[in-house]
């Protein structure tokens, strides 16, 4: 029978991740009911996110020792037991650290042509579609106003500062290391970009916002997100994508001044999922090719390869190692 | 010369607040300027806000050691020296702790005829609107919401579940002893109020709210914030209102699931101030009255006679003593 490497989660961590928490598995490839496909795994997308499905129930089922690291990926259909999909469709699952998986095809979503594939899972994926619905819908970016992103350079972060200047708006990243800004700075073309590192991120902060923070895009949470509430401007937005500063740690800490500075300062913060602006959709990706085609937002993906790699690619994302959407090639573009 | 009996803030507390942080001290009364006018204090309000202005600048600056202490009062004009106001005028007024005031005639608001008094600083004052803008304009609340709010004996969270009712919501209150609860469920009529002293909050709140919370209006921060976040229904919107579990203490604690919840939840944090919704405020207005003379609402104002016993009663408010809207008599209404 056909083999079907995969990734089991060994033990779910209390404190940090490690590559004991996974060990590689080898088990039948699977045979697809009636209603199911055969995707053999071409890209997995490696997120923050994936740490906190660890830590329990969010808007899906939390893990459990046993599973098999559950990922979204995209795919290639093999064999289709569903008249909606037929082999060679390129599809979009929620699947997981594995080969190959039989998947149900009405939760299957065929993809349109676009090369390279990676794409489809950053800038014209969940990445920067995250990115545009958050920073827009949920922040209500103007020209003229101070964005400030942290994780930027992330696989969200970068594109949020992006489009930021995009909009005439003011971008300012905060990131890990004085490498990792300078990348930010001179390759992304933010305006500013804050090591928080350096440890004066207040001042550092500061000094790069010198007329206050009117939407700050939270990818961290924890004494980041505390810093930069100081810092917001009256009836400044906080855009709450992701707390992966809090992910990996066994005793997370709130910031102090909430809800303090929101009552001063009338601040709006607000979560979102990238489905609640469903209807924009297809402005966001008009908008989105247009600057990437005028050279106005770099696309930068970080790639890793092999599916035994990805215990490493997670615990390196969640580490801030990455620069841009990072995904794990589990096997090539048939394209 | 006349004299003008004050209360002067000694110096800022540190932790709690006590009585030895004030001291009583006679002035002259003041001598009204051009364009000024002489105020006799008859009611002072007595807020939880008073004691954020201790710990530094919020919307308006600091007090300061040596300063009277300030406040929002509705006096009487005794002399005028602007053409806008007259001898025997009723104003609101951003004042002192003390007898008499000389204030600008353009920051005295005169007052409608509406008796008794003390109601224009309760109901149809700013508790009143803030319990209206907050719960309508940031909540959005809808019949069939659940609501809840915390320090619901007070001036604004009193207000809160009687308004949510009328809407044809389910009220419930959140409040320190027994007592204090049942004069909350008995007599202002909410569905439901939980003791937060009596050690089982989140399972107590859990069973008062079987459906999740769509609504929370919170006026204290804190851990009873943290644990309303956790039963939150998906895209509810919290009303931050005020933080007084945080005012009086050295070393603020934040809620340990912020960002976390409002990211999983998508939820809506979001702070206000009444005048953002100032065109509403006649529509906020007829709805109070309708409801007060339908019964719906019901009035309970916490006079403490004698201006000496202000700091008393701000000390006793910041424990929870009170039970609806605190204010200080500090002369009859000349009415």
């Amino acid at each position: 029978m056909p083999a079907n490497r995969q990734v089991i989660v060994r033990a779910l961590p209390e404190g940090a991740l490690t590559e004991a928490h996974f060990e590689m598995r080898e088990a039948a490839r699977p045979t697809p009911a009636e209603g199911e496909a055969l995707i053999r795994t071409i890209l997995m997308s490696i997120d923050a996110a994936n740490r906190a499905w660890m830590q329990g129930a969010t808007y899906r089922d939390a893990v459990k020792a046993g599973d098999v690291m559950p990922t979204y990926a995209i795919g290639e259909v093999l064999e289709s037991r569903d008249a909606s999909l037929a082999r060679g469709d390129m599809v979009a699952v929620e699947s997981g650290w594995a080969e190959f998986a039989a998947v149900k095809a009405r939760r299957a979503w065929k993809l349109p042509h676009i090369r390279p594939l990676s794409n489809l899972l950053s800038v014209y994926g969940i990445a920067g579609k995250t990115a545009y619905h958050g920073l827009l819908g949920v922040g209500r970016a103007q020209a003229g106003d101070t964005v400030v992103v942290s994780a930027a350079a992330g696989s969200v972060g970068m594109y949020v500062g992006q489009i930021a200047r995009a909009l005439g708006c003011r971008a300012v990243g905060i990131a890990g290391g004085a490498d990792k800004c300078a990348w930010v700075k001179g390759t992304l073309g933010f305006d500013a970009c804050v090591d928080y590192r350096a440890g004066n991120l207040f001042k550092d902060l500061k000094a790069a916002c010198p007329e206050g923070i009117d939407v700050y895009f939270d990818n961290v949470g924890g004494s980041i997100l505390e810093t930069a509430l100081f810092q917001m401007n009256p009836k400044g937005r906080v855009v709450c994508c992701g707390a992966v500063s809090q992910y990996d740690s066994a005793a997370p800490a709130g910031p102090r001044n909430v809800p303090g500075m929101i009552v001063v300062k009338r601040l709006r913060m607000e979560g979102f999922i990238v489905m609640d602006f469903a209807a924009d959709d297809a402005k966001a990706q008009a908008d989105l090719k247009r600057w990437v085609a005028e050279g106005r937002i770099k696309v930068v993906d970080d790639i890793v390869d092999g599916l035994e790699n990805a215990p490493a690619a997670l615990i390196g994302l969640l580490a801030g190692k990455n620069r841009g959407k990072r995904m794990v090639r589990v096997a090539p573009d048939p394209d």
